[in-house]
């Protein structure tokens, strides 16, 4: 798996802090860029992050390209919906070498590890022999299995990309997914700290756990 | 596939009519329910869906029970983020006996509706010895192919219908999405017979075909 | 002000028990709804509510009419982006008779709440002086104050009354549109108790008051 | 009145355009943008545009700060719901000298201008006796009027702006908000000239008028 930051709105952090000034302020927007000085941008931001007022952070959107994901995991990426995805088609993309992906929990046992790949190669050249013998390609695709990859172009804003943060930081989100927002979570930070600090499992931003059971990071909530 | 309207906006053709009707009056929505004639509300409802005015159709929602489609299928289904999904689960759900869609492509072939099936029936038995040999649900299932079957209820609103359907009954998109929207637009018609004769294909409703190559349905915008 | 409950969709906590069970269940969505007992349909809602796993709660969506609400708590109310909309045009509708709305701060001085009166006056017979030397509506409306009333009807599903009712039924909300919300809440209790019960100030849900002064229902995060 | 673009998504073309190509392709996104020649780029960028495929251009977005509008105007504005909004509160906001906008169609006459003038200032007299009376300014401003100017920065993306310039720069927008979206045009096409180019009345776009009377730029659809 592959995440990189390809593109996002110049000086996150200004901007942000500049439309959450705007609300409360008789100066203009260009003004308030050119007044506010980092310490107020930092100041105003952790207000907006530590409130609930995260509409402002809307503003500062965040590109990602993701190459060699599952399709398993694409599949639940794409279910956030306040995002933008392109992702590489399997009907118009013809496979020609098998790229797949193996969860940690084959890749950790040699044997399994082996009947894993077996059984995805048997896909591929089964998929192969359906292309050759004349099967549309988006029709043959669907032999091939959940861990054949895929690659997209993901962008999000700062808001949403704090709200899927908290979902799928949490350990109770497949270990995929979490590699992905625990790789953007990094990406973000190295352009807007204050931001990417802000990329929070949910029970830590509310001290408290709502799943049924905890896995110990914070008390469910009638025990806190 | 089997696609059932399980819930709908009570009257929905009134209600968007009024809707659209307290837009331009000076009296209640509650009155304008009251005073609307069956004739009034076709009339207005034909003038919503001709111009582009489409906010008002937003106030009916239909939900749908939609069984036996691919993941393939539900993967491009769920693209349309302007409408709520709950979809099986493959990381809970264990599957026991294989249940798979057949592209026709395929079924139409008795050699290679063999080879098919062979494939499917293998990558299953991979994953039920992935899962007996402890592997967890969620990981094993990136053995499961793209055939599989899934089932999920769908929410979406009247005007999102008919912007789905005009992208999703063109003869571009695959079979397994445009047999959803046929079905859709079947149950829609059973309920509100005005809203789902407008649930038709883009080329219909612009009389030009804005693809690069037209199927013959209406010609390409140049030569229209 | 008058809010009115004119539209829902039927059964709508079984709905929603329902999608919430069908993503963790091998029978169908139509098999579910006849299976589930009031019971299981109260426990699993209770259990999406407490949890964040609220995307279940789409599939029920609540159609209101709200009439003599001021223009400037509609500006505010159709910020809420994850709602369908359907109001009364002051560019199409011309207004005879004044109507308004009175803050209570106001109304509760006899001697202002002359002053506000005689000022509205005035600026509907500006308004209307205008219209009769040709002024188009939608120009002459310029003149119209905050105060006028407006009539909508408004769509939103429960998720996003939980989340909307979070916000505007605290009390640093303006209090006209406290008042809608807490309408809201009454109509829904009354065909969804438990999702009405659940819309709820976010202090109360989540033990904390996430604003930079509390008003003591809930303590400020650090002090609880 | 000031529309001016103050954030944008570098590169904005390149980024749709290898997007686009991305979904057809077997490289990442980081080789297509290295690849991909100004001439491709504007090719892929005008057949995304010419056919229905707009889900790309949501990777392009677009930061105004719009200053001096009117209240009546911004109301409409903020109706476009697929965007970010962040304006100046009238709650918070305590105005000291009257700023407001008049229409052209009163401004063009030295009477109609006259009385218009004195009305608005005679409300906001009534609003600053209301303020000075101790009445909250949230409640004061119920007497403001529609003319009042307000403030925002609003985040757009390619589609949307493509969408709400398809129905705003129509004549039978108000000229206020046509304003705005001819503003954003004109900046639009100095850091994305394709984009920009795109930003087009429906009528334009489709060849054919969809409203009940044509304006003359293109006929009606019966009768093109």
């Amino acid at each position: 798996m592959q995440v990189s930051l390809i593109r996002y709105t110049p000086e996150p952090e200004l901007t942000v802090a500049s439309a959450a000034r705007l609300c409360y302020s008789q100066i203009s927007a260009t003004q308030l860029q050119e007044k506010l000085t980092p310490t107020q941008v930092e100041s105003l931001l952790r207000r907006v992050i530590s409130s609930g007022h995260h509409s402002v952070l809307e503003h500062a959107s965040f590109t990602f390209a993701i190459d060699g994901i599952s399709r398993a995991c694409s599949h639940q990426l794409v279910r956030h919906r306040l995002a933008s995805y392109s992702q590489q088609s399997q009907r118009y993309v013809s496979y020609k070498a098998p790229d797949f992906v193996t969860p940690p929990s084959v890749a950790d046992d040699p044997e399994l590890s082996r009947q894993f790949e077996q059984a995805v190669l048997a896909a591929f050249a089964q998929y192969r022999g359906l292309v050759e013998a004349g099967v549309p390609v988006e029709d043959a695709r669907y032999l091939l299995p959940n861990a054949t990859t895929t690659r997209l172009v993901m962008t999000m804003n700062a808001r949403e990309l704090m709200h899927t943060c908290s979902i799928r930081l949490c350990v109770r989100a497949q270990w995929e997914i979490r590699e992905i927002f625990e790789a953007i979570k990094e990406e973000v930070k190295k352009v807007a700290p204050i931001i990417g600090g802000a990329l929070q499992i949910k029970c830590i931003i509310h001290d408290y756990c709502d799943e049924t059971e905890s896995c110990g990071i914070r008390p469910l909530k009638d025990e806190s």
